[in-house]
């Protein structure tokens, strides 16, 4: 996997499915000339990681007639001068989406936008709805036809429809969002436009991510940067935070944050059950999330580089050189090399145009796969004992071809090192894991898996290790857990039986 | 710059003119269903990097009639599987194009075909003949009207047109080239494609690259290579050859290949002037080539991380930290770290998503450029004292934003390291060179370029540095010599006054 | 306007919003292999001239899951190999669309798709619903959210939504059909498919054409049509039928039939209100139907040449030959000629190729526009007196020019006859007139108009006339009656106050 | 076939090959915005009837760096606001293509440009040259790669290579052009630009069409045009003269005019051998040309008509109604029906949208293809004794689907005429004849035909009959002659060997 390259078809299998964005412009610079919509679509392509199959912006200038854009593919290939010139408003909210539940196609890109009857709405959504299936139920029981399979024109929906029990049908959105956290308690960040305000909400368990940030004025002194802001962000991750914006923190689990033009105030904290622990993914930590990007406090590298440090006390090894599959696991490869005092260099260098569109699909051609995209090299490689960091291992079948490259280049010895535990179980949460059958920790533990795959060893970082670095530097006593479902099979929440594997 | 990136807009401003690849088979496997066109785009997707404007595959089936398919873009978008289809035989010839002296425009993609009074012949070219005007002058005085201002055409013209002195016009193609290249010595690989041969050749001076290679048997003995090969390749650079392929030795300054379906002969060595040295373009080691690129039988990444070697010894600083300009720089920060026993980590991420296609020309959103493109690795930066390392520096354009990122980030100081000495001169030999003007070494020292770009300190590998780095592991003896004209004004051979910067 | 010719921007402004159309197979060779949706295109190509922005298909195999392919643009550019092989199933649905209403985007593209609580329905609609805001507002208390502007939305959503009044909330479709239709009697067709059947509907005064179809076998005998058809199949207009379909009869106004797989039937007649008489819109006759559609037993060419000789005999001119604007107005010259005895010739040629995408903005030869797309015929024109038949006039834009080309290429005299009465009042029920200002019969009357343009003279058809032509053939005591308010300001029902012009 | 439409897969298989245009503005408001280039692209736009597959403009500033656009497909595709701009200058050249001789590819689009020793030059070509076999081998002899198989890139190289016998080799072009018209008498219409000139010329048989317009200066008076023009045009047909622009005269047979900022003169004219006669294509007046184009005094239509007339005097018929296949064959029909008093009326609608590019290809709706395009019009058809003028039948796939569409349609007989005689020969100068195989007259006489298609009688016009139409207006005693080869087999000169069919 990758601490920051394009999911293509190397990547070793999990897909995530979506990134929010929203800003809104305090200042009158940022009411015309698309301003918004530039600054969401600058946003949009630094959560593209996220999500690569389809992108939108929905712009406000006030009114309830909303500027919308949306396409297939990247934010690079759907937006240009033309389209984004005609995003007017001083806010905006953008997503850019991989499918989990929803089939890919144009009709499923968000935002969805409805006009309902208390004015226009627009709703960007990451996660997926654990009672999805009793929430469409009620939906379409009160004579709702749906155009699509995605939760998220569930919660567009659900949003119009239902009023907070025993209140009227008024235009009282907090109260209408509050209802329906209750109701769907997991999983989501959602960033939701009104014509002059924009809600956003994160999960009650946290289980998405979600981040506050603020925009600074043109010539703000950057000694002190405790400016009035000229408008403010909401992001499923800080990284898309630039200099001109700054990360200001997180939103909390179950918090609904109300943006104006006026500020930003927290309208309500909606709790999860008193039992129930906190439960952020920790795969974010792992392989979602940009290097970057900082959750509770830590950036993602750090966490990351601490997997690396723990394998190297977990799975210590004589070698003369440690490196990653690139550019995944650079940062697990830095925590290794400097627990194990071993030194790190680049083992194998990527070839970035490799596209393979011209190969017939009957060619032997066909095999050379991972070899075209890979190249050892050998300054590093020949004669050497190895150390190579991956991330994680999903399906398997990226290892070993990289593992007999290496060889053909004169490694003398080939150790893997993966920086997660074994990934055994589905998520419902909104990650896209292959079948229990694709998983090959379901079918070879990890010497078996070595012995597969040609590695002289192949070791695994415990579960243990890993809550262990992504705690370590979490202030004590706060509030926090995370959801290691897909290692453990337990899951926050009891899960439908109609979600069944 | 890259040690295997895509040249982009952030790239430092040096820009390659061109890749060339070739491929004949000599078993029937190679002769149908357009194996030999896939394994040229193969090739020519390795060799990518040294051309992304155009590409062209020109194949034979052993009639005149050549198979030609050519575009604008990477091979990735121009070949698919319905053209390739059509590009049918058992030889074939391909080019990819970064413009030099012709401007970018479909009619002059290459490979070049013409049909000649002996049969037809396609040309793929890279290089730059250094006394094209004169042989522009003699073609166009015989009479043939040119399509483009290339001088790949010219080539192309002047073998048909240009029977050898003293001896008939007749077919006799390696009379010919050599006469072209009596001629013309300067600077050029070509690779030349008959209906059943393919002719390559290397200036005499040895200044552009050119490998040969061959193609191995499905199922070959790994342990035992020695096999007949079931073709022939040539190739700008051996980082085009992969695992069904491999690398069997550079093509000789000077010297003229003819691979047919019996195989692979020298048929002639041009000398250059006894009085003049070898000129292999020192740049190639320094930025263009793929780190895994063997030339005059080392590796470039060896090379690389020897200049950063040699630069830890010219220009030791104490920090904490080493890190690189992604990816460029990597190998000379591997070397620099190696040399000065300081820890190597990224200082920056990447977000290859990066297009800003969207960003209104008027907004003062198009500052952000840099830091669009690449992130702090907060972990790494903030408060320590960081060297980070470029593998050169052209306008200077890049470095100030980079510096002024990580300075944001928390860096404590900041020093530039750069792994190639001041570029100041003009190329004549195919090297898309900023103007005069715009090379900043020409304007500011490095002392004032660090107080310039924010740096605590900036300092370049020296000539002999440099020099020394690439001569260290080429064995006593040999023939040896690098062109340095960038660097130091002195060109192999004396440059037409015409062509005066 | 035109008796066949695509419609541009050369034609007089008038434009249609839709075409539908709806096919099921009664026997097994319509099952596969796309079969259906490729009748569906073909249909719907036939139908093109009522709408040429939009279009799309949506077909069923029995399951919920229907099969959707729309797009912008034309039938032939939407559809392709590829994706109409996945649009599997033995009935479906289609549309052809000029937008109305809604503004011109892919999100209206027709048909709708919903999932509701008793299956899919997919439906697709001609016409306007003339108390749209009613319905809508209906639509968004029940807390449904509605993502387009589009009226036939309003239908889809109020079709799942709203059980007939005392019934239970119920799968019965036909109930609520039938319901809907009493809310909302003008104006429409519509037709409507659940994954087992489809009904097809038309507003009770019968205002948008609707007719009923069917598929013959392969091998029938021609002599004798009278076999058990292959399929049933219901269309905007006849045209759409072809050698291997038949046109059965009109759809009633009021009608609701349901088209299964075991055949086709009644399901219901809804009445309008008694005091009430048909409105079937005359325009429909006069300019958006093609020539060999049949409405109300007639082919509209006959009414179209019967417009011509009434239009002879209420405004005769001496001259020596009668053409049209072609081919608009081909039918009406065909009854001048015949009623006036005057010869028949083509007096203008069209340039189908004419884009003028390349005219900059600024330049002089903008106003070429007419010139560039019609060039007179020296032969029928020079020296003559000429009669010019025109089916209508709209802005009165073209008219100009185009006389002046005449008048340069040599007539003596142009005398202009326009095959319809003035166009003054607006259209509420799904044609697109420009404003009362832009109608040039509101400005100025038939002489001031003849003088403006440069024609000799200039006569419009009376509504008498019209309406003569039109009912002529209609048997007695037959229940007709025809919409002229765009002629008269009569509408069939009092338009609601919101719609004011 | 056609008086004005597309070409497309039902028209009867006969296809030209090109369009050529020139321009030069002798005014300064000619010189800057493309103006040049947008009046040559909508001359290319009325020539585009004569080639549909690419089409190039090529103009110039003045200085030997033309500007180029070229591309496949129509001139409303190929250029644009952005691309059009570029073509910048006061004098350029166009030409639209239907390839006869070179295969369809993006290579060989016209206009070529190439660098000569004198200067560029530009060159458009229509026509054949009949012996361009001996002239590729002389170009090619003299040591000139040629890169494709065009006889225009011939006829670029020998104007470059070829000094005219006994002369130097100087930039004398008249000379030069002279030169060639010598060595190539037959056939083409041809013209050249240079950096500030352009010269045109018409083969000495004037086989192929071409004439002079001038350019009309913005505000002149109508009443009297002889104004000095504001610029000077060359066309294939007169037909592309418009508003603006106005038709002077054909260039001669073998006519050699320069077109400079100056004015217009003739240089020369070429001779064809004293024993042969002129040998103007006829089937331009049959088939190819727009109606309203002018060619020897007389319009297009007026011949076509004529046509019509004789038609009726040759093979009368007792009937009710005369018609077209539309709109091909509408001239003949309206000579045939004042010739034999029937009324001439609309008997098939032509539906402009069909592109069935949906259609699976094992599919039986495969079969529809002419049922798609036309349909009967029943006041017309149904009960009617029906004559069907079509202008002429080459593979005879067409006509017998019409008919039976018109039986279907009721109609009582069915006469078909045709408005020229049997196609049996093949074209060497420029027209894409089908093989002997395919031309129907090969193979069947008028009556087994008529009773293969399912006619009551058809009926061609004579050889006789068509001359007499066509040479009826053109005064006594001028030089006259038309190449009817493709009908008698004669042609204007001995075919070299290697062309036999």
């Amino acid at each position: 996997m990758s601490s920051g390259a394009p999911r293509d078809e190397f990547s070793t299998g999990l897909t995530h499915e979506c990134g929010v964005f929203a800003a809104i412009g305090a200042t009158e610079w940022l009411t015309g000339n698309a301003d918004i919509a530039q600054i969401i679509c600058i946003g949009l392509e630094a959560l593209q990681h996220r999500g690569q199959e389809s992108c939108g912006v929905v712009t406000s200038d006030g009114s309830n007639e909303f500027h919308i854009h949306k396409g297939m593919g990247l934010v690079k290939n759907v937006f240009n001068k033309d389209n984004i010139g005609k995003l007017r408003g001083s806010l905006g909210i953008g997503h850019t989406r991989y499918a989990t539940r929803a089939a890919s196609a144009a009709v499923n890109c968000q935002p969805f936008v409805v006009h309902s009857m208390h004015g226009s709405l627009a709703t960007a959504h990451n996660g997926e709805l654990v009672n999805c299936s009793s929430l469409r139920k009620m939906v379409l029981d009160r004579g709702v036809g749906l155009s699509t399979h995605s939760d998220s024109e569930i919660i567009t929906q659900a949003l119009c429809l239902i009023p907070p029990e025993g209140e009227v049908n008024g235009p009282d959105w907090p109260a209408r969002i509050r209802h329906l956290m209750q109701l769907a308690p997991l999983s989501y960040s959602v960033v939701l436009m009104l014509k002059d305000r924009i809600y956003a909400m994160r999960d009650p368990y946290g289980n998405r991510p979600l981040c506050l940030g603020k925009i600074l004025p043109p010539n703000y002194d950057a000694e002190n940067e405790d400016v009035q802001p000229e408008g403010w962000l909401v992001s499923s991750e800080s990284c898309a935070f630039l200099t001109i914006t700054r990360y200001v923190r997180e939103v909390l689990p179950g918090e609904i944050i109300e943006m104006t033009h006026q500020g930003v105030r927290t309208v309500d904290i909606v709790r999860r059950p008193a039992d129930k622990q906190l439960a952020f993914c920790i795969f974010e930590y792992v392989y979602f999330a940009r290097p970057n990007s900082i959750f509770e406090g830590q950036e993602v590298y750090s966490v990351r580089s601490h997997c690396g440090r723990q394998l190297a006390i977990e799975h210590p090894v004589e070698a003369d050189i440690v490196g990653s599959v690139p550019e995944s696991g650079n940062a697990a490869a830095f925590g290794y090399s400097k627990e194990s005092k071993l030194p790190m260099g680049e083992l194998l260098t990527k070839n970035t145009y490799v596209g393979r569109t011209f190969i017939q699909p009957t060619n032997r051609l066909r095999q050379l796969n991972v070899a075209l995209k890979f190249s050892p090299i050998g300054t590093n490689v020949k004669g050497k004992r190895i150390i190579l960091i991956d991330d994680s291992i999903v399906r398997g079948n990226t290892i070993g071809p990289i593992i007999k490259l290496l060889r053909r280049a004169g490694a003398k010895e080939v150790h893997i090192r993966v920086a997660s535990p074994p990934l055994k179980y589905p998520c419902y949460m909104g990650i896209n894991i292959p079948t229990k059958e694709e998983l090959i920790a379901n079918d070879l533990d990890s010497k078996s898996l070595a012995s597969k795959v040609g590695a002289d060893s192949l070791e695994y970082l415990s579960v243990e290790g890993l809550v262990k670095a992504v705690q370590r530097n979490i202030e004590k006593g706060a509030d926090k857990g995370h959801c290691t479902a897909c290692l453990t099979g337990e899951y926050p929440e009891q899960i439908p039986n109609e979600l069944d594997w």
